[in-house]
């Protein structure tokens, strides 16, 4: 099927339609390239199959709870079906050793992912950037760019641009107004997210983190400031929850 | 998933391939035929059905943030579709007076709910209890009552009787004890559903309610309570939902 | 007394009554049958003898925060009594291992329980479905599973058909739509319980579970949107409270 | 400059300067058409006029707790720095009708926005679905597709699909499944914005509105939800937000 | 448990028995009367009893959500069955005029309490100290005072001794370290309860109110402040309850 | 305020003034002096005296957070100025061994308590009851229970009396009905003081405590509920403050 | 007095002293002119006549929850005892048209403020910024603009400067750079404080406003920001608290 | 806007504008840097100038989240800047053993702050006041007191004078009572600051911190407490922020 890969990641299951229309695949490959099942039951997980065609990006297994045996079997099951990239979060270091026996993966420490396969190609319109208040964010901030960067798009670093020291920021004017998407990362009282989207023009995914202490309440504080944002274009996801932000960043970027 | 299922989907992904290589369907029209295949499926029509199965019960109109002219509506679309008993909960009186201009019903002004047909035949096996700490508590306990009425049950109502005057709810021991279902309606501290809890064999729908002040933050200490019970056999509805108790009173009696 | 047990668990004290009024047994046995004393005084815990009369059930003693000493001299006390059909929740397998040293009993790892007797025949009239948003849910939902199969119930179990897959919750239709129970066991955002009670003809008793992260606020999140879900015929219990489910499903069931 | 304006609203930057480029426009004609000033100072209020480059949309004005005096005075400056389309939000019919005596504009009572100037020509790749749970999110939700629509978008309008009655929703997996962005509008629990995300492929926009009693505590409920969906690619803003989904998702589609 | 008690109990039981033996009895009042058993006994008749013991005492009315004809019935069967005294709360001028009509009360606009009869004779055997913070707290300070006046106790009132300005509490350390009990009564930090329970040697009883803006979210910052006291012998009852501080302050001070 | 006191503050100041007349007092040493006076004059003295006045009392340390070796150093002290009563609150075993190396100490496990010195003499006029729910609040009711009896009073410990088994409380009636104080000590939903307050007539310290799982909150639920009682007559401690209500309890029952 | 007032208010006692060191003031005239009284009891307050010696203020009144009347009165007391200036705080506009029928005073009907006197001259070695985000925070912002202009310091008001638009802040960068204390008030999520802080030098303190809707809920979300802020040097009030801010912007400004 | 930066801005607009129409200078370009000019013009150079202005104080590293390599690498790169001071907070001894093995350092373990560099001379006006309720409190003001001694003031420390025991703090009314800046660190109630802030008359800078159980909410309570605190001239930092107070006292008494 690598051979139908075009640019565009999304186009997997349209392009095996268009290798159909002109003849270049026969429907019985096409079929059994298509996942047969919407989903298949693994006793204590009903791996979802259908995703690829509906949302035509690589496989994500949440790792947080699994057991490494858990995940090599949603893998496997992954894999039976066809899948060829997975991306696994929230998953250890020790853990990814235990798969790293049995599956040709890569880890990311400072992310906390495993990826599976390659990753797309870059089929993005734009950059997506990625900016931090502090050094802290910096593990929320990899999950997102290493997300973002596994499912095709290509990624700028703007790490450590808290507000407090506005220069740091200012100093990125050309990454932040040629963007075409811009995570926010940023805990404590996370002004970084309406800072940005007073000066971007283009969509802003504000990612409040946990880091703080007293009133930052675990990223409540955060997460209330960028709900607030004064600054439109803004819209957040869950604290500390990088990988959703560079899914839909993905989802925008390829667009 | 039974077999004739993932039968039916594939082969339909067959005659999906099948078109497009034909060029009877194109490719934009087959990607979103194979998108929406395991929802379409499995569960529309199923749905759809089930919902025809279920026109033997009284449809319920919440009257809140709603017109009378709008409840109006909605009524005649009902009736149109041949529904004899609707039950609207949350309306004043005065938009209940407009309605009865045009609509043959009944008001019921503690309760806030009007009535249209005649209700339910008794089909419940046991009575419902209705328990309240105090007489505040009445509104709330009436919307449970009425609706439970509606649905074809005996009521027996027990008002007044809160944890803190033991014996006024220790009098009715028999009641409680011999009741099918209570409905434990309280505000404050929500006592009520605990001790009712422990002496009743019977479910428990506890319904905190909005009565107090202060560090009752409108219902919040009561549904806290209600949920830490340590009775078992209790569960809880929404603050104030009267109605969600009473219908899931119903639901459990007529079993 | 074992004769004397017929297939409704809750009528073991209506059973001595019919059996003294047709001469099968005399007063003096049935006055030791029946529990002499409403509860018995050990110390640290008075264990209530009467409930049996009252509810009809298997003893539960809740494990958590006691020691397997203490849980052996509790259980004792009610063997003494009579009691036949324990259930010990919140246990570790260390402190079940103990216990097993002097006890004839089954250890439910995954649900955490201990089991002493062999459990009620299936009273129950319908089937209780135990439904899981993820896989992180099973735990709590084996807690409740466990505890309504102890109390003669058959149960469905669905794990893992969490509303972002929808169709694997559809492609169970069957199951929901002639349950006569539903237990919705969800973390994070638990609309589960609102999809499934939108379905469902019969009650739903939704946990929230502490999975999640962020502001999941460990089960707040799951826990307000069950208490205000849109489907009628919900209720809800505490957070991870699989046998307060369990529990007041098998109440519901017996009916 | 009307002649100059192509499909894209967000080009009229770009446009002069291509203008400028081509020699279809003097750089002094191109100099009075760009803004002159970052910002314009009216006394109580500092007008952006630099936002127009910046982002390229239509100038917008948040009513809330403006007297049409004021709204009028900032109105003015736009216009006179040349701005040809403003959007006002949060605005009640007494206030339009004044403005409505010295501009003119014209108003959406529903979605509670005054609209001057024809709004940008649509420019947007795909279509922006507006979806609400229930009849109550509709003014939130009118105030999110008048400001998509005022953008430069077409809009679809999937109104009162909530969960509880999965069927309305399925009815419309075309308009789901087709779409370039989706606006989830929901109270009460929220599961609206789960159930969308897990079956379309594009981002999702959620917006929780303060529709709801009780526990729901003005939309904290439907908030926290959302910002714990299960499914992938959904980002959330401010409750009863729905200009800032509007025009993050108009942002989203021009890409 | 004493041996009568089970006595009786175990002898009722076999008469029960007995009844059901001879056909005197069916089985289902039977059952009911066993169920009943542990806390007819037991409870009931004493609790009843306790009430008459308990005659003595000003009976008290909670006026809130109360008509003035509501109240006015309840005042008329106390005072049937030879009640003298009667406090009403939380009731205003107007429903008390109406009351004044029929009855021979007299009203205390600042505590907003309605007076039947001539309140206990002096009992108590030493002083109350009522002290607030501010002069907004004084509403909520009469309430506790004219309660403690009536329950027939000396009342001093120390209002606006707050401890931004200590030396106005400071100039009354007779009057607080010769107190029987102490009322503190205070919104905003709530700070003067832990002044006054470090500088008395007598119980304290801490009224958090509503007074207060912001951050004091309507008491809770009162509250919160009150119950971590580091001074011992501070208890705290809900916010603004001056009833319940001033009937507790009765109860210790006439020990 | 005391004529004397004015007399003598105005005389000083006369002083003050005399004394920079003559220049035998800088004007900064004035400014001071002026600052202080209404502080010093009314206050400092006199709560001075008052601690000795207060001597014949147990000490009291909080150990938590503190080293034994702190601790030891403080009772050093203590012992050195004539104490011969000491009381040394959450102070774990290990602590304890270590001060009992050096001091002739007794040390209560579960209370977590270290006493120094033989106690006072039963000097309360009533007994105090300290009753719990469950059997996993008897640690803080352990902590009440100690302290009562080291200030001297007589307890009697009703333990396990949670109002889901009510016969159980309900058959201690006695020992309610016939108490001085009462301390009420519940997790969960802390219904306990609000059944006990509704029974005595004695004032009732409630002790809310972390015991429960979920929506317990770390012991708010149980907080709010107590806070909220119905029952007249009833006052809070902070969460886990066994220590705080034994001292109330002996205040109020030493008058 | 007026010709012993010099520069710098606060030497109101010091003046006194100075001149009475020197001669030029009699023991007798001095004593008249300082405060006779710690504070004079008017009844229902205790007007604190020692403050101006403390801290050398004009006095202040809150004028929240108080009638006209009786803020006359305390008004009365205070000039009864020689004060010159005072200010009273949160007072509409139809409360001070009353006081002015007696009272020589001026009003300011943004900050909702009366001055009593002429204000001090100004004292202050450095100006006082004070800074909104938004115009819907300038009445907080008058009220500390004002309380600080009347303690005898020049201000500069910079008004709408929020970071969703940084170049109308950035223009202000003078203004900022060369304050002595800069006052930042802004609701929503309250960035403000931050990128203030982090340009400014000089202390900064932060109101945060209850402007804002949704998750702002009435000012907590911009308080959490404030609180956790990554730029050193910002201290905090209450929500709001317009006059705090100016009040301790003073304190700072005159040292 | 001065009448410069408007030429300026404007000019250089005409610049670019010629550039394209030249053909020097592509759309794209164009368009970027019309994008960037009010942040460059207005913003960028006077921050980063202003950083140089800044030079002569302490730097300080948030040593918190960070290893000893990490930290050591910015000193060098501060060390290399010409960095003579620097404070190091939130560290534990071993880091700072690590540091110490390379750095010439000294650690101060209660405050857990590393000093590099001798502290500034002392230039403060006035004493800093550190004051604590508890002995629990002393790290947090620890870290004040080391802070405000390394920006070169004298630091007065009153530790242990918490509002239950009045006479400690007032035996230290001097030291309050000329003290320039007063920081008040306390737990639980935090009644600390009000009760200072009322007797000084210099700003007061409240810490809450962490210490306390149950209620106290890890500082909640005394956070609450601060805010609403009812003396005038007290502001307050994040829960445990003793370096933020410490380096606001040190900002405001260096004025």
């Amino acid at each position: 099927m690598p051979k139908f890969k075009g640019k565009k990641m999304r186009s997997e299951a349209r392009e095996i339609l268009e290798a159909v229309k002109s003849g270049d695949m026969s429907v019985e490959a096409a079929l059994l390239s298509l996942k047969k099942q919407p989903f298949e039951d693994i006793g204590f997980a009903k791996v979802d199959m259908h995703r690829g065609i509906r949302q035509g990006f690589p496989e994500v297994i949440y790792g947080a709870g699994k057991s490494s045996g858990q995940i090599g079997e949603i893998m496997d099951a992954m894999i039976r079906n066809g899948q060829k990239q997975i991306l696994i979060t929230r998953i250890d270091k020790e853990k990814a050793d235990e798969l790293g026996r049995i599956h040709d993966i890569s880890y990311k420490p400072e992310a906390r992912i495993v990826c599976y396969g390659k990753g797309s190609d870059p089929g993005g319109k734009g950059k997506i950037v990625v900016a931090t208040g502090g050094t802290s964010d910096i593990p929320v901030a990899e999950e997102a760019a290493v997300t973002a960067e596994f499912f095709g798009n290509e990624v700028v670093r703007l790490y450590d641009v808290g507000v407090a020291g506005l220069h740091r920021l200012l100093s990125h004017l050309d990454d932040i107004m040629s963007a075409g998407v811009i995570i926010a990362v940023a805990g404590m009282e996370g002004a970084l997210a309406s800072v940005i989207g007073g000066m971007a023009d283009c969509p802003v995914i504000a990612v409040p983190t946990s880091v703080g202490y007293g009133a930052a309440f675990e990223g409540v504080s955060a997460l209330l400031s960028m709900l607030n944002s004064c600054a439109s274009g803004v819209s957040v996801v869950n604290i500390d929850n990088g990988f959703g932000a560079g899914y839909q960043a993905s989802m925008i970027n390829r667009r």
